[in-house]
């Protein structure tokens, strides 16, 4: 037996990471078979430095394409090596898509998904009629005119508690339906509560942020209310039929899905 | 006989283009063999729209690595498509790491290397501890403390019309030393006069921008100019050190050449 063996499980160390990547290259956070990931070059990159194999908790799934800037996430090690050193060590041998800007020791009772209380997204849509190589990763380029006022009257609509049903994906949806056979019910209901949504103009540039606080986000909401506020900038609704839609529960009368590139996770609160 | 080749050569349009171009991905900006450059995909690009091949003229060349805001070139062509109408044609078939801002009909007499009269380069450095995968691709991340007054101190000392072999790639020596058997004379003297050359700190950003605006460049002088002011900001160097660096003509004692990837050619002036 080894002396790893005999530890009793209290004293492994609980690390907290915060994160940013570009999250072009990932097929998303998640782990999946044949698919690059950010959760995965996460654990193999400890697994390289400290010679053990880690599972790395995330705040949340971010999609394929999806950007963070303050990812966090934390897994449990019998290592003792300290933080900085390991903050330098992941730097060095994680790709430079994906940066640790913090590693730090919590109490063991901290996991990143479940004490998660709120998250802040931004989406950046780039107005202007040539796109730009320098961002062009980080935003969605719409070219036609938007009106920006309607948009923020309307982004302010989401504030509240609201079933999030209209602006859900499919497979949420399909989470609902399995609801009674699910032990985590928290996850599968279609509730959601907004802080703040709102729009914001990036001075001196030509870049229109949606930036959201919310308690927690359905698979594509966020990407779901901008594609609808667009539908609203571009004059095909109104700021009044944000609350016709979101009543109807209904996916089919929201907006497009907007692109992914341009979703960045900015903030996890705790 | 078709009609394209009865056309007197007089008639041939001008066409000058602006370009913007993230040169992560590119050997650079002249055509070469088995090697992905700028220069060849706007030749691709425009030969597939209008069916002819044609040579692009830029402004001058970058290096494998090195980015453009607004690159200038030009090229002559029997086709009388509309400016507009080619610029949204070449955005719409070239990769989105290359974009036209503009393209506009110009004086048969135009070259955009012979007529460029300055250029301006910025050189961008990440002070900070950990990367950003947000703008790695746009930077030179150098963690350690840099002394930014001795720097900007030093950046003057460019300014003025000098001897720059001290700060020359080892090509361009040896391009002096062919200058009898040369034709372009102009080309291959070492003296350049630098018009402005100035250290800017980005407001609320940990980035330092090198500013500089001569009427042309030797090979590598930016990135070696960047490198010996980072010797000076390090402590290596003194502020003094770079007369008598550029006096020596010597490029044994400048510091080393920074990397290419920090460097953007922002504006050509005619």
């Amino acid at each position: 037996m080894t002396q790893w063996l005999n530890r009793p499980m209290t004293q492994l160390r609980n690390l907290r990471l915060i994160i940013s990547y570009d999250g072009t290259d990932f097929h998303g956070w998640q782990r999946q078979p044949d698919a690059p990931t950010v959760q995965e070059s996460l654990e193999l990159a400890i697994e390289r430095i400290l010679g053990e194999k880690v599972q790395v908790y995330g705040s949340g799934r971010t999609d394929a394409g999806v950007h963070a800037l303050n990812q966090v996430a934390n897994f449990k090690t019998a290592c003792k090596i300290p933080c900085k050193n390991l903050l330098k060590a992941l730097n060095n041998t994680l790709q430079n898509t994906v940066r640790i800007k913090d590693v730090s020791e919590v109490p063991n009772r901290f996991h990143a998904r479940k004490d998660a209380r709120s998250k802040t997204y931004r989406y950046r849509i780039l107005q202007a009629a040539v796109g730009s190589p320098f961002i062009n990763r980080f935003v969605w380029h719409y070219r036609f005119p938007l009106d920006i006022g309607r948009m923020a009257q309307s982004a302010k609509l989401f504030e509240g508690k609201h079933d999030f049903t209209s602006f859900a994906a499919a497979d949420a949806s399909v989470a609902q339906a399995l609801l009674p056979l699910l032990r985590d019910k928290a996850e599968t209901t279609l509730v959601r509560t907004i802080f703040t949504s709102r729009i914001l103009r990036r001075p001196r540039t030509c870049v229109l942020v949606y930036e959201v606080t919310g308690s927690g986000f359905l698979h594509h909401m966020v990407r779901n209310i901008v594609g609808t506020l667009v539908e609203v900038g571009r004059g095909k609704l109104d700021p009044v039929d944000i609350t016709r839609i979101l009543e109807a529960r209904d996916r089919t009368l929201a907006g497009p899905t907007a692109p992914a590139q341009g979703l960045c996770l900015v903030k996890v609160d705790y």
